[in-house]
């Protein structure tokens, strides 16, 4: 492969003249800016990113750890990610952390050692020391989905408990009161604390919680449908569903259309994220809005500003979340006291 | 940030003998090992992988480019290929082109600066000279969902005409005849070979081909409502639809549900790619299945082999799709000819 002091030979310039073209130097221009273009298209040269970065010590790339890129709500964090990136004149490198603490490290590492000076992080298994210690080592590093005590400004998370106590308040407020829920089997933060607003709105309300009417699954619609069935055989007259997620609930949809148990006659469902899927179920599913795009459009802004030891102004660390009425859930009118 | 040679200084050895642990070498052992580890870890030393790559000239990088990671059939893609990295040992570096030449190029571009050995690309708009001068110049790059002339050893794709063709016939054995076609509006062979595939079928059965059963909209949920709208407008009796997608047909679904058409009674509808979605839509989509983990892991695999100069026993270039029946076709007795 041709090298940089062959295109200097080509163009006939010195290699400095050269470096100064690909790093898009003011000092090159005109005609010999031309003749280096046209010797490293001619010999196929292309830069090489690891020497420039040794050289600049920076390597205009930003670094993304999701859990699971196949998995929609995933998807649209790398999306929004990727166009702060491109605006900015950065690349993307994304990294998958299976909520698995061996893997989330792994990869975290993988993107240090690429030298991305921008990290924006969703790891959910390591320990607050250890990313207190990754973030004290990497100016850029910035958490999404997580709030780390004595970090909160390099952080961006939604408040899931309030997000779920909103969906089964929703539920309550429409005459349900054998409310089932269907949780992620992941040991994470986000299913604890959707199961934890699920028993803040029973409480408020006087309603007894019925260990029964929790069932677990993996976060995806096979782990939806799993965790339906359960709850339909323990017998436990529920009116109303509240999933961890929509894809859960896209699970979850099956089966009641399988048994023939209409939505939302039969049985009221709502969901959590508002990924695009959501909009096209049938019936179109109520759901709680997680602003992923939002949120992980000012993680990457923030942790390029931090890279560049600049502060923004006006950061959201803790986002909200809203309810997007469909047609999933339905007023009940009951006589049953809760059983 | 610690440098190697503090490592080397604080475990009381050499340089060299620090950099043999970090390579992994196997004269680096026992005590020095656990002496030089101890050191990383309490000075928190990240090896610098672009000082590692420029030394040994290998970064243990797989590039892949896809169109969009947000699309749950890109995601697969993604997962398929970082399962062959995670396996070997290697970690996977993501890049999107979004059917875009000039993202494309930078895509591919970037992912050759970081000194990826092996890629795996995702390449459509860009032509098959710019492909064939890039496969030269890097052994280790395979092209997927696309064959290139004289390079078909280095390319992995599947039969879409094949495909198309297969479920238009399906559609054709239950006694169809009045036909619509949803497409994408991406400028593609895979748009252009699907859709010569529904006319393949169409022709070899006699049946007219007529302009106004063919409608276009972006290959996802909101195109696929899009062009099932205006195929419902233009009044062509049409019993059933053949879609490019599983997510598009998710999208005509939704429109045919709003409208009270059901599925498959009044309309047959069928699908493309058989993503997880498809088996958990209302009726259960039959759709065409592609391949796409058996295809992204075989070419991960020829360019792990490739750009070690060595070649894959039986390599299969051209896959072939299967059609997957579930609920969302019928039979049907019809008395009209074909108008």
């Amino acid at each position: 492969m041709a090298t940089i002091k062959d295109v200097a030979k080509l163009a006939g310039v010195s290699v400095a003249t050269v470096s100064r073209v690909i790093n898009n130097s003011p000092k090159a221009k005109g005609v010999t800016r031309e003749a280096v273009l046209n010797a490293m298209e001619s010999l196929q040269y292309h830069p090489n990113a690891n020497a420039r970065a040794l050289a600049r010590q920076t390597t205009g790339t930003i670094g993304l750890i999701v859990c699971d890129v196949s998995d929609p709500f995933f998807g649209a964090m790398v999306k929004a990610t990727e166009q702060v990136a491109y605006a900015s004149g950065n690349f993307l490198l994304i990294g998958n952390g299976y909520h698995d603490e061996h893997k989330e490290r792994q990869a975290i590492e993988q993107l240090i050692r690429h030298q991305c000076e921008a990290l924006v992080v969703h790891a959910k298994t390591l320990s607050d020391d250890e990313l207190r210690g990754l973030m004290q080592q990497i100016p850029g590093m910035v958490l999404i989905n997580r709030i780390l005590p004595g970090l909160e400004s390099r952080c961006v998370a939604l408040d899931d408990r309030y997000g779920s106590r909103l969906a089964t308040n929703y539920l309550i407020q429409q005459g349900h009161r054998n409310i089932g829920i269907i949780c992620s089997d992941h040991k994470i933060s986000d299913a604890e604390d959707r199961l934890q607003g699920y028993r803040d709105a029973l409480t408020e309300h006087q309603i007894a919680i019925t260990e029964k009417r929790i069932a677990y699954g993996s976060p995806d619609e096979v782990g939806g449908e799993k965790a339906l069935i359960e709850l339909l055989e323990r017998n436990q007259k529920i009116t109303a569903v509240v999933c961890y997620n929509d894809t859960m609930a896209a699970g979850a949809l099956s089966v009641l259309s399988d048994n023939n148990i209409q939505v939302p006659q039969d049985m009221s469902l709502i969901g959590f994220d508002d990924v695009l899927i959501a909009r096209y179920l049938r019936p179109g599913l109520t759901t709680v809005r997680y602003p992923v795009v939002s949120m992980a459009t000012q993680a990457a802004e923030l942790a390029l500003a931090l890279a560049q030891g600049k502060l923004l102004p006006d950061v959201t660390n803790l986002f909200n979340p809203t309810l997007v009425k469909r047609h999933s859930v339905s007023g009940l009118i009951s006589t049953d006291k809760d059983s």
